[in-house]
């Protein structure tokens, strides 16, 4: 790592287990991954939480005294300047910082990231991108959330985020974009898709191959799945509600007699493996893509490994310049309005 | 079974595995659970079907020399009124079938339903009701597909027909209906839902508890999940999607030590069961609710035993009253367009 590369602001107030298990994740990603990382929170509290880990000459902080809380939503950023996540978008936005992580509630990061940020240039809307656990490579699924309400140019521009991302994070090349419907011909949908399938079809700089479906998330089918943040959202949701009922049923299933237990047994260091997999806590985060800077935001129930994992991408996104490859991206005669 | 009750209209023709398996569901059905059948399709090639089954005396047979495609959409049932799936409809509509079951294309059967049987009265739009396997008791989702664009007050309504669904097919009282958005807060999600969600709140007939998210839909926390078709369909097929996906990773790694398959010798028949019940196969297949007249869609991959399960759901439905039930919830006060 260069020496100039400013360090990953992480916002220690924001998620379920805040502070301890950021400043675990913290601690994690310096000492096991190399990062650099500045903690932004309170101080006191954190400098205790950092000596129980024998690391406060190791991570700095960054004062914010307050925090939003998980219920808070997009408002309530406007009314914290000086919220912990507001503080990290402030340190990126002057260069102290490469990238920001928060586990705080998606709503409230979304929110204070558009307002502290600002959206690229040519970005309508920022998105926020997952990376599924589909093999042999993940699939990018776009808009998790940001927005509930979209119209086809923005599925356009998400299909350029998300290539974006796909290219940037898990060096794919000539991503394969699908966008989610509810049948392969094209003429399935709601207005929406329907209209944004004929843009997509015309837009140049991307690889569209055409609708997917719900069971294509996990497929494999596309490298990166456009839809709006509404269904998205949902989709993603159901797909985790889906995966921790498949292994609940399973688990009963499997506790059932003792032949089947005793098999269980065998089984259970690979099973937790899967199921560590599969779980939404192992994704890494979704990242917020469209704005002046990288912001990864953590699942909020994340624990301190998923924390690790979220710093690691935004390191990521952040060294291979997903910020400028976006820009180049609606730049060089990619650009959605060029159709109409 | 009363000898004045007319039999069920099985379209024979309809589904990837027509007509043999339609033939050995409808055979099931007749001899294991003492249904009265008609099969409806080209004379000779079902009658030589039944006769591998020696049931030719047992399961008459109604001429219907078209059939609708399973990739023919919406608009080829209007060109196709001698279609077995048009001939099924029009047996029920004159009395001469008590309900209607088919595993053609779901675009066909809903648009050949709505064409030959017509919406109830005071039925904006039927829609279509999954059962989701759910524990202990199933939970009702609709819109499954039906409608891919729809407004906040059909959403009501599909409240009162998932809760005449819950009550008939499964002896629900008073059944929890939640409305599928991306948060808990009244205000989460699109303008479709924030209204929904106000109307909902303010009918009389039905139990609303308000906003439900994707992993609600397998986790019982309501009875009856209401949401556009879109929505509803991309739900549904992320869903299966997920469970299958849970379920090859689980074989894989059970195959990929020696220990472990020892161990999965001893389960297989626990999760041979387990699968078959999470299977998309074995939710008897979705009901067109709001029509006059009961009609349940089976899966385009329906093979012998489905076909019997949704000749079941469709002779409980239609015994029950479902429609009656309908048209008493729509008309006793509880109409939506009363609220404003």
């Amino acid at each position: 790592m260069p020496e100039s590369e400013p360090p990953i602001a992480l916002d220690a107030m924001g998620g379920d287990h805040a502070p301890h298990e950021i400043v675990a994740g913290a601690v994690q990603a310096v000492r096991e991954h190399g990062l650099s990382i500045v903690l932004v929170g309170s101080p006191r509290v954190l400098y205790e939480s950092l000596a129980d880990h024998d690391a406060t000459s190791e991570i700095p902080i960054v004062r914010a005294e307050e925090a939003l809380a998980m219920d808070e939503g997009a408002l309530s950023s406007l009314r914290r300047p000086r919220s912990s996540i507001a503080v990290a978008c402030h340190l990126l936005r002057r260069g102290d910082a490469s990238a920001v992580v928060s586990a705080g509630s998606t709503g409230g990061v979304v929110a204070t990231g558009k307002l502290r940020l600002k959206a690229q240039q040519s970005v309508l809307r920022p998105a926020l991108a997952v990376a599924l656990p589909t093999r042999p490579r993940p699939t990018i699924l776009l808009d998790a959330g940001a927005n509930a309400e979209v119209k086809p140019e923005m599925l356009v521009q998400f299909a350029h985020l998300g290539s974006a991302y796909a290219e940037t994070a898990y060096a794919m090349d000539a991503p394969r974009v699908g966008l989610l419907t509810i049948g392969a011909e094209p003429e399935k949908g709601n207005k929406l898709a329907k209209r944004a399938h004929e843009l997509l079809k015309a837009t140049h700089g991307i690889t569209f191959i055409g609708n997917v479906e719900g069971h294509d998330l996990l497929s494999g089918a596309a490298d990166v799945i456009v839809t709006d943040g509404f269904t998205g959202n949902v989709a993603l949701k159901t797909m985790e509600g889906a995966v921790r009922y498949a292994f609940t049923e399973l688990s009963e299933s499997i506790s059932a007699s003792p032949m089947a237990r005793m098999g269980a047994l065998m089984q259970r260091g690979r099973l937790r493996d899967l199921s560590r997999r599969l779980d939404s806590e192992a994704y890494g985060g979704a990242a917020l893509l469209g704005l002046n800077g990288t912001v990864v935001i953590a699942h909020g129930a994340a624990k301190a490994a998923s924390i690790s994992a979220a710093c690691q991408l935004a390191a990521t996104l952040s060294r291979r310049g997903i910020v400028a490859r976006i820009g180049e991206r609606l730049a060089t005669g990619h650009r959605p309005h060029r159709l109409w």
